[in-house]
């Protein structure tokens, strides 16, 4: 593997029961969903333990291993910034960042009040959009269109805010974050990102591509561990103007936070809009992760992706039960036997490391059965009722070995239908 | 100690360097400030690193030790109600928290806008307030009073809101909740209060004493670690008027949840408000510390809560450097030589376990100079510049031991400054 410091659950502690060695490593391809506890985070959290125990307050100022944590997060926003940490902070979680920038950045009026969004986003995406909608007294069912460039183009002039995932959780495709940009700009609106599935998975240039805010939770391919801390990016051109409207005392400025003046005093930009003090284990174990990120180096990373994903892809289409999507959609498949296609795109531009595969025909549960045998032989991939399954080779710790596995097992998962 | 589940630091991981037995265990009576890491927190919180390394994203729904992520909080939530489960959540943090609910439950009108908190709230909470009332287009400084009853009486008909901190963070003072809340509630306002310093320290009672809503953070005398997660009460009543304002999809009903609707059907109650997935390495902690409350028992905990700060209280009044509160008001020791006073009332009723000393003559850096003296003598306070030392005996590890080496480093502290 690209990184040393992660090992995948064995065979036997994931509950692979009909695996011949459940000693050997399981086929891990979640990272989509939840990812691997890495050395580094381990070991730093088991760190903040000792700090915890044998400093108690002390350790706020005076660090066993000098990461004071007043200022944790100056290890953490470094390694997830992209240029200027001043427009990153880590903090809180995704959908509670997500309605922190909504909070600041819709801001409705007659005219200008939507919210142009994906066809079938996250469902707390979904719930955070309409409850936002309803708090300004609009009408979920008419401020929120589920659509994509062409209504931006149509529509564009009615639109306050533009918020897609970068890639899309559901159909692993990545938008074209750049051009849906710059295309909502041109109309006047404001552009946000929810990175869930795009974060420490596809180069994103937030400040080149002159985004607004983006929000992003790091337990997925960031390896922070489950409920793990979030991220927040506000464009610097926003720091003079837009100021956090719902203040909190971590958010003032350090110098002068712990004399505790009455009037609120914001550090200049994404990090002033931090409420609370962060939890340091949370801290501590995506710290962990994000060095093994640099430790590797970015670049490395996705052109490892790119290169797994595309074996994965190449041996799927080459199976005899694949179907391409084409056909697929042509309903071809309708009486057929078990078979699947794959609703990610093909092209690797348009794609992170996640495939998601559609088992045919829907609704007749080819899904669950090949679901379920992929786990007993260890191969975990997430399922998403009623017909996909989502495989995702983490390009730190994921192998050839891995997609290959993955696809001789599903084979067999199909050859056992028959 | 009342709890063996607790290993104070010893002298000389906190720095104590003129103690004469460095190994031995510091005098720790700062757990209103950061409370120590208790053993069973430190082995719940290995127990969910070794479960996200075995089992990852398979935890969520089959764990080890039976403690699946996505229903962690059930764990949770019953060491923490009061009654009623469904009226607490444990979630986020106090800001935040702060800001929902202030979101829901601060509705200003024309008549009805302010917002009435005591006198110096901690910043953090004077930051929340002037934000909301700006987002409302209100001044801050005609929007907000600080006062207590009396203002009530007076100005009740303009309030919309009251909120309090349970137990001053300054001055350890514990507000009477039960007849704030009743005199607000007569007044026809809305009462909060800020449980940071109360929360596993006085019995509080939110659901009789009809309180509306209530945030706090743990890791004061909760033990929760540094950032741990928080908690939030709403009262059974407003459960089918007040709905969460805005949604996440953790705050949605568990059991259509990961079917993933389109429409948002919130939990009923508190644990509605809930948005994202919450941090499993803060829970484990969190659950860790209430459970040895449990074991121990709540009244046992106030119990020796009272005795020991009774004594504690008893010993610095008895000491020659002691001067009534009375007489240091009256300016009495204006010129005169080092002294003490405390700010927290006598009154059992009217406290927690943390007294505040005031240190004479204000403003002559008599409180540094016996705060690094106690430092150094492994006695760990809280420093408040410029003239306050908070000290508070936790009533689960602290004993009396603690108490009486607190007082003789005191006095020595005094002696030395001759
Ligand atoms: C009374 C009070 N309110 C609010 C806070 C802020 O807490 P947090 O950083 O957890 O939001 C504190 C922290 O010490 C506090 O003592
Ligand atoms: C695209 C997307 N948005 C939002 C969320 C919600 O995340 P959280 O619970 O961290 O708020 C998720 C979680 O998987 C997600 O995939």
């Amino acid at each position: 593997p690209l990184s040393s410091d992660f090992t995948p659950p064995t065979n036997k502690e994931i509950g692979a029961t009909a695996h011949a060695e459940p000693g050997n490593p399981s086929v891990y391809l979640c990272g989509n969903s939840l990812g691997l506890l890495s050395k580094r985070s381990d070991q730093l959290i088991r760190e903040e333990l000792d700090a915890w125990r044998t400093r108690a307050v002390v350790g706020h100022f005076d660090h066993p291993k000098q990461r004071p944590w007043v200022k944790f997060t100056d290890e953490v926003h470094p390694l997830m910034a992209e240029i200027s940490e001043a427009e990153v902070a880590c903090m809180g979680t995704l959908t509670n960042n997500l309605h922190l920038m909504m909070d600041s950045f819709y801001k409705p009026t007659a005219e200008r009040y939507k919210i142009l969004c994906e066809a079938k986003a996250f469902p707390s995406d979904q719930y955070a959009f309409a409850s936002q909608a309803k708090a300004h007294n609009l009408n979920p069912a008419d401020a929120i269109i589920e659509d994509i460039l062409s209504v931006l183009e149509r529509e564009g002039s009615s639109i306050a805010l533009v918020i897609f995932s970068g890639v899309q959780y559901y159909t692993g495709q990545w938008f074209p974050m750049e051009s849906i940009t710059k295309k909502g700009k041109e109309k006047g609106c404001i552009v946000g990102w929810d990175l869930a599935h795009a974060f420490a998975n596809v180069p994103i240039q937030l400040h080149a591509w002159d985004v607004d805010f983006a929000v992003w939770c790091t337990y997925k391919y960031g390896n922070s561990g489950p409920g793990g801390i979030a991220g927040l990016f506000v464009h610097e051109k926003w720091h003079e103007v837009e100021l956090p409207k719902y203040a909190g005392w971590w958010g003032h400025t350090l110098t002068t936070r712990f004399k505790m003046p009455p009037t609120f005093s914001p550090i200049s930009g994404a990090q002033g809009f931090q409420q609370s003090n962060p939890c340091i284990l949370a801290l501590a174990s995506v710290l962990g992760s994000l060095q093994s990120f640099t430790a590797v180096g970015m670049d490395k990373v996705r052109q490892r992706s790119l290169s797994l994903t595309a074996a994965l892809d190449e041996k799927l289409r080459s199976s005899k039960y694949f179907v391409p999507p084409a056909e697929a959609a042509k309903g071809l498949n309708g009486n057929a036997k078990p078979a699947f296609t794959i609703i990610t795109p093909e092209d690797p531009q348009a794609r992170g490391a996640q495939l998601s595969l559609l088992f045919l025909p829907v609704g007749t549960g080819v899904m669950q059965k090949v679901f379920a045998y992929l786990m007993e032989r260890g191969v975990v991939g997430d399922e998403r009722e009623p017909d996909v399954i989502r495989l995702a080779p983490a390009p730190l710790y994921n192998t050839l070995l891995d997609v290959n596995a993955a696809v001789k097992y599903l084979e067999e998962a199909f050859g056992s239908l028959a």
